[in-house]
């Protein structure tokens, strides 16, 4: 059924980096749009399990095979709250921890050959393919076993689940085996064991409860609830058969109703999914991604294995993102248990800026999500002790803060800027004015206030102390560039909105003004400190500085450094990592990306000269900043090299713990290599505009974006950069500084910069 | 029997506070040698059992009464290990704490009136009267109840603990009721739960497992065993009736033994403290006593209380520091559970410098329990990724490091410096070269070599990183001053040591290069590392800068502040306090003490000035410290205000918690301020001097000391000085920077400096 090949050009490429081997048996189709997987050793099903993982932001199913399956599904509203445990507490930490956990299990299979069950365990598995088709989310599998008395047993599964962002799963199952009676059924199990603590502080926690209660368990029925959080979540089983087919719908229901209430909604979601069918389901999702694919169609000339890969990541971008408001999109998407299914920075900082050009309606879904937590950033604000003002939890499923160490948890007060950051970001692109006014508006202000709480005045300038950038390797500093940048655009932003909803929606201002009960001079003095927000410079060195005290320390020689104490983080104490110049991940360097745009080419080179030798790149946040700083500094190779890595950082599984899940940031990444970096796109106010290069080795490439409603093409090739607007109203932006003005299905070509 | 009586004096100033009332019902005797603590009111009754407790650095029973007591007992070696859980367990983190816990308890007493069993519970308190005579540690009490019945009953007890170390409580119990035949019946009780965690992170942890567990129980025996670090507690008790007394002895013994050595070591001790007998017991405590009071003896004229308060205070350090070179002196000495029973850097900085000169000999066992633990001073180190060095754990029993919140824990590397003041100062007090060649130097050059591996060269000086000071309202800062300045008189030390070692044991020193593998050149750079110290100062503020950015940040407005949120540590989350100036305790004005020979009187006024608003004293370390510096400068007032907070921080319960243990370093923190304070003692170098003063409103003062054998006796009143030097060889010391030369028997009165 699956085709099987190799490519003998990505091969090659594989092979120079021996360490990474789980590209073996992997390859596309020649369309390009069709993962292949061969094999399920288990020393690399962790890591299939996480590529070939099926979302839609509401449920994750990760890409086990059946007959093995085990914790394959995640809710993005279930989750076990715990009690964080302290050997030594202090006032302030956060006291609980939302933990995402896996739930009932659905992918259960027993084949009964002559009505005996087969015993997986004794039966050897010849081989298994499976096939992942990024343009409609269908997961198909072949897989065949040699039972124990000799014969042969072929599996055939396929899945998907609806992108409309249901949580059901629908598959359709058969089995052949020559000469013999073969059925097939399906069940649903209890929810697993979630993963225990290690001596990684990426995966695994302790939970003070023993995970789900049973609260109803019949057949294809089970209602379970965790105990700390009181969420329950019920799984209801339906299945027919069609023809050859066994056809499977599993619905699920989270949430803090009762058990009946729950079991209602799953059962009527299986029911209703199993009516559906299979063959007009998966129609649907052949429409419903046409119109993204369109839109995000990224590809890059003469390199089919390379744009595949941006579409894998596109892929799990688009479908783990929440799209209901409840929820958002975690660092591991659904499709795993690393850092406890938490949200972070880089939900905004990275994957909004991607989904607020591609699919802006998810994007505002996940903007939606932060408004309906301000209330708990506003109370993580006093847990701070901030008097006033709003200050987003470093990491969260519910909102309130879960992060159990401060050093680079909740100290990293950088997080209240990528959101206003978003904010601004999706507001301009979208021209979603009613998302502006009605939530926006308030969260930059209260999140900007902060900025005032928290920083003080030293002479005439505005400093921030004790707070961690985004490079974990330092911490507790004061002054820190990228944090002191962003709060200073952050602050200039909620000023010009609130200008902007009080000329534009005078009576809506003047509520929003009184709910939030905003000062005489308020606004004044956000714009105030930020014209006085110090940005740390070296003028002995020339360079700007990390923060106030970085260039002072040792600089740790990572070139002569072993390579098996990487990463740093997993072999040096913390307080090694601080006192040392060595950054985990870009920090400054993403500082010039987001907030460089009043920085010449020159300083932006030392930055890039500087900082690059001193980080490990141990997060894989870091790859895709250091490409679209490398690109504008003309470090074309550099560049090259640092998209490569962000774009295959789970495809060829970089950092080694891909099976916890995809590393979504990265994911995003690779677009923002691509976009950001080789076609220079940055925003710029109230618009936007390119400095396209073609790096070295590479004809062209192509990607798409949606601006206000209008759909943009863009093409860039040696002989110059061709945009095409194939929808929507005309569109002015700025090419290498240039304004073009470009009419609905119009284009326009030009020149690269020399 | 005991007379009670209130000082109106006392009385008057302590109604100032009105707080602070524990001491209704409190006094002396007439002579000052005897506590008196009227009341077993409950929620008092933890503090009178701290105030009551009695220790002998291998046992510490705390002054509970028999018919309640509940978790009495402590032993220095008898602790449990447990897993420190993290919620984000980060590299290099410690792994495990050491707890200590009550062991088995000695004080059950069942009371038969006409055979049947008293109930306590029913029975009302009519009143007890605990005394406690500081010549012998003997603790008498006499209780009175209302039986249910209406008849009255009154309970003698008392109780010594030998002075010689053994672990071993000897009682006597007898009772009266008229008409009545009344029985005592003594017996054993199983070790208690220790008491569990709170919000409060100075006291109470989670112990993984469940505390003793029973190998043996009899009739007067108990032999447990506490499974995470497998130290087995044998209690053995034996009684006889003695005319009207029941005597009864608790012998414990408490190692990796197994249960029958355990029990033999304690029956016997049980056994051999009956035969001795009480009366002989308390003899011998009374000889023990008499040499340590005649040398320690301090006395205030016309200040009857503060007197004994300073004898309390002397009598808690004297008797909870260990023996025998096994353990040392705890936080809490042995009188409760706060901060685990952990030994930190204030027993070196605090406590050492006051045994050194009226114990050597016990200040010589804190050392050589240093010299003990060196290795795992140096597997620490390594854990902290120091290729060289040790590096004493911040707080520990075993040796191994037992924090687990870093930035106010092991970042303290300042540790190491205080042990390497106490080993010179013990040295040079004592004279003790066979110590010092055989463990201080070892000691001496581990730890100074920790200093190299951490610091680094910068131009031509040389600055620690990423360490916190003795203030842990700051944390993680870079150039602490007081860290720096201890390290640069530490590596100067190590270097003096060894140059005399090699000079006056060349063999012996031969043998220690080669067992540390002393490289070339070494104690060259340990000399050019001292030299190139940085010790940071504001030249704009003219003032010396408690570490590179603490100046800085945003001042505390301490005066402001609400007096409900101290201690700021309960009310405050470390980041904020951090990012402020403000500081827990002294930390600049400790190395202005310990290290500020060189620095002029002028500069230190200006840091007196400029740290004293900023210092909440939300650590009891903080008073003697700014007590010694305030009249260095001549803040005679002030001087007297912290002498008299570290005096009676626990008769006092200034800080709401000697339920958990007495504040030891702030006892001896009262010796401190007395004799360094307005003594004006100071080592320096190879000898000693003296700068006294007499503080307004005080008459004179006395205390004594020895230097190299030679037993210095000091009055100062305001006429004058007066040095005695009742035994030993002729002393030569300074007065005033004048040399004095005063031979045994001979005394010498000079005049104090205008």
């Amino acid at each position: 059924m699956l085709r099987y090949f190799r490519s003998r050009h990505r091969e090659e490429w594989i092979l120079g980096r021996a360490e990474r081997d789980r590209r073996q048996g992997v390859t596309f189709s020649d369309d390009g749009w069709t993962l292949v997987i061969a094999g399920d050793d288990s020393d690399r099903e962790g890591w299939v399990g996480t590529i070939l993982a099926l979302s839609n932001g509401s449920i994750g199913v990760r890409g086990a095979i059946e007959e093995r399956a085990r914790a394959s599904t995640f809710l993005a509203e279930a989750y076990e709250q715990s009690p964080i445990h302290y050997h030594e507490r202090l006032h302030g930490f956060a006291e609980r921890s939302d933990t995402r956990v896996p739930v009932a299990e659905p992918l259960g299979l027993r084949v009964l050959v002559d009505g005996v069950p087969v015993d997986f365990g004794a039966a050897e598995a010849v081989q298994t393919i499976r096939a992942l088709d990024l343009r409609t989310g269908l997961l198909r599998r072949e897989s065949c076993w040699r039972l124990a008395d000799g014969r042969h047993l072929t599996i055939h599964a396929e899945r998907i689940v609806p992108i409309d962002g249901t949580p059901v799963l629908l598959r359709r199952l058969r089995a052949e085996l020559d000469g013999a009676d073969v059925a097939l059924d399906s069940f649903l199990g209890p929810a697993p064991r979630a993963i225990g603590q290690s001596d990684d502080p990426r995966i695994g926690v302790h939970l003070g409860s023993g995970g789900f209660q049973t609260e109803q368990a019949d057949a294809g029925l089970i209602v379970e609830r965790l105990p700390g959080s009181g969420i329950g979540v019920a799984a209801a089983q339906r299945s027919h058969q069609d023809d050859e087919w066994l056809v499977v719908a599993t619905g699920f229901a989270a949430g803090a109703a009762a058990s009946d209430a729950l079991r209602a909604e799953a059962e009527s979601r299986a029911e209703r999914a199993l009516r559906t069918g299979f063959d007009a389901a998966l129609q649907g999702q052949h429409e419903a991604f046409a119109a993204f694919w369109d839109r995000a169609g990224v590809s890059i000339e003469g390199e089919s294995e390379t744009s595949a890969a941006l579409r894998v990541n596109l892929f799990h971008l688009f479908t783990s993102a929440g799209r209901d408001g409840h929820s958002s999109a975690a660092a591991k998407g659904l499709t795993g248990e690393g850092y406890e299914g938490h949200y972070f920075w880089d939900t905004e900082a990275f994957m909004l800026p991607v989904l607020a050009l591609i699919a802006p309606d998810v994007a505002r879904a996940m903007l939606v999500y932060r408004f309906r937590t301000l209330d708990a950033a506003r109370a993580n604000a006093r847990e701070l002790d901030h008097a006033s003002g709003a200050l987003y939890a470093w990491r969260t499923i519910a909102g309130r803060e879960c992060s159990a160490h401060y050093p680079s948890g909740s100290a990293q007060y950088h997080i209240n800027a990528a959101i206003g950051f978003a904010i601004g970001f999706y507001a301009e692109a979208s021209g979603d004015d009613d998302f502006l006014f009605a939530m926006g508006a308030e969260m930059l202000i209260e999140t900007a206030r902060l900025w005032l709480a928290l920083g003080d005045w030293h002479a005439d300038s505005f400093h921030i102390h004790g707070v961690t950038g985004p490079d974990e390797y330092t911490a507790l500093v004061d002054d820190n560039w990228y944090t002191n940048r962003m709060a200073q655009k952050h602050l200039r932003l909620a000023r010009r909105v609130a200008d902007r909803m009080a000329d534009a929606v005078p009576e809506q201002w003047a509520s929003l003004s009184r709910k939030l009960v905003l000062g005489d001079g308020e606004l004044e003095r956000f714009s105030r400190a930020a014209d006085a927000l110090h940005l740390p410079y070296d003028v002995a060195r020339d360079i700007d500085a990390q923060d106030a005290s970085f260039l002072s320390k040792p600089r740790w020689d990572l070139a002569a450094a072993p390579k098996d104490r990487f990463p740093l983080l997993l072999h040096y104490h913390p307080m090694t990592l601080y006192r040392h110049q060595v950054c985990k991940q870009a920090d400054l360097v993403l500082g010039m990306v987001l907030g460089g745009e009043e920085v010449s080419p020159e300083r932006k080179r030392r930055v890039f000269d500087y900082y690059e030798p001193l980080t490990t790149h141990d997060s894989t946040l870091s790859a895709s900043s250091f490409a679209i700083l490398a690109s504008e500094v003309g470090e074309h190779e550099a560049a090259l090299r640092f998209f490569r890595d962000t774009t295959f950082v789970d495809l060829e599984d970089q950092h080694g713990n891909t099976d916890h899940g995809v590393h979504m940031a990265s994911l995003a990444g690779s677009w923002l290599a691509l976009v950001w970096g080789f076609g220079g796109f940055r925003p710029s106010g109230e618009g936007f505009g390119f400095r396209p290069q073609v790096p070295p080795g590479w004809t062209g490439y192509r990607f798409g974006m949606c601006w206000r409603g209008s759909e943009l093409r863009v093409r860039v090739d040696r002989e110059g950069a061709c945009y095409e607007v194939v929808a929507g109203p005309a569109l002015t932006f700025a090419h290498n500084g240039e304004t073009v003005h470009i009419e609905a299905g119009r284009s326009w070509a030009m020149a690269l910069a020399q």
